[in-house]
């Protein structure tokens, strides 16, 4: 990755309640970056930073990460990791097929099976003690589960989701499946339960979550 | 756009209901190809068909639009209109940040602004009578509406989302934001109504949807 300015900065938070610890999803690209071998920085912003008028200028939305490189900012993790994979063949292979279903299944990720689980996870951490989300939620994990299913049999006993080798694809799939781990909606089934295991296995992904704690306790 | 194998297919549905005409998501990869200046054939399942192994071996949610293209398969709408992107700089600016910001909105529209629409749209259209639907789409209205107004103000006074050029990202953008046309939760905020008018006065969205709408009264 050549930049004329140095080293990318991720712009997270320093601080979040226990449970989203491991999860907060600077921690897609900082898996993007290690996967692709590209060191970076951090900047921490408080809770409540995300709301003021400066951050918002960064990120509409409020949230975290947002990337700043070669003197342009980014923000969306999907778009992060599509930018960072843009720079590694691990990540985005060069080929134009190959490529556009790693793409494919990025896109998959964020927007056909996480709207689903993060309903549920919506439930189950947010809303658990409203009537709706009690009278909601067994529907919601039944369309969660039908989801789930169709990317398990697609899946099959391939070790990838588009065959021998990972992705970028892969990164944000597991990603956005280990956001039910509060459950075993994802893992009852044993090949995505595998499928998570060998993708989390990579010495990238554990660097990077080694690195999302050790910014938390930092910062405490 | 070069192709080995002669015109890009894209296959949907021959038939849907009065109410989603116009909203099949095969409308934003016709779009995206007449943007592109690449002609393409259609070829129109039938309802059902979706959940065929044949199919599904194409697209495992069993969802449209699916895109066969110089020998090889892609499904979801948001990779196939990156795909297409990267051949046309209509879409996808040639200069790397313009590019990273153009796949930022298009990641921005599937994954921070469609789920929280699609979360009132199927209350309004699919659950409505249900208890759980009634109770949560005050909370639902109010979250998707949060989210516009923080797209509305980083739309600002400029004409598209990244400043004077249309991208990928206003495309993908324009197509979400239509889906709760039944309700004026987007339109009420003036400057969102005016760029989806704005967006929608191209002549390459005219005649997508022409051509969806076409396809569905000549399979009938």
């Amino acid at each position: 990755m050549t930049r004329a300015n140095g080293t990318p900065v991720l712009v997270t938070y320093d601080w979040v309640p226990d449970f989203p610890r491991g999860f907060v999803r600077d921690l897609r690209v900082r898996w993007a970056l290690e996967e692709a071998g590209i060191p970076y920085k951090t900047r921490l912003i408080e809770q409540g930073d995300q709301d003021r008028p400066e951050y918002r200028a960064l990120q509409p939305f409020g949230q975290v990460p947002v990337l700043e490189d070669d003197g342009f900012v980014l923000f969306e993790s999907g778009a992060i990791v599509l930018y960072i994979g843009e720079r590694s063949e691990t990540l985005l292979p060069k080929d134009v097929a190959a490529r556009a279903r790693a793409t494919q299944w990025v896109i998959a990720a964020l927007n056909s099976i996480e709207p689903h689980l993060m309903n549920v996870a919506l439930i189950d951490l947010f809303y658990a003690n409203e009537e709706w989300a009690k009278l909601r939620r067994p529907s919601a994990v039944e369309f969660a589960k039908r989801r789930l299913a169709g990317l398990s049999k697609s899946l099959g006993e391939k070790p990838y989701l588009d065959g021998e080798r990972f992705t970028a694809g892969d990164l944000m799939m597991t990603a956005v499946l280990r956001i039910l781990k509060h459950t075993d909606i994802v893992t009852s089934d044993k090949r995505l339960a595998a499928y998570i295991e060998r993708c989390t296995a990579r010495p990238a992904f554990k660097r990077a979550l080694d690195a999302q704690m050790a910014d938390f306790r930092a910062a405490a």
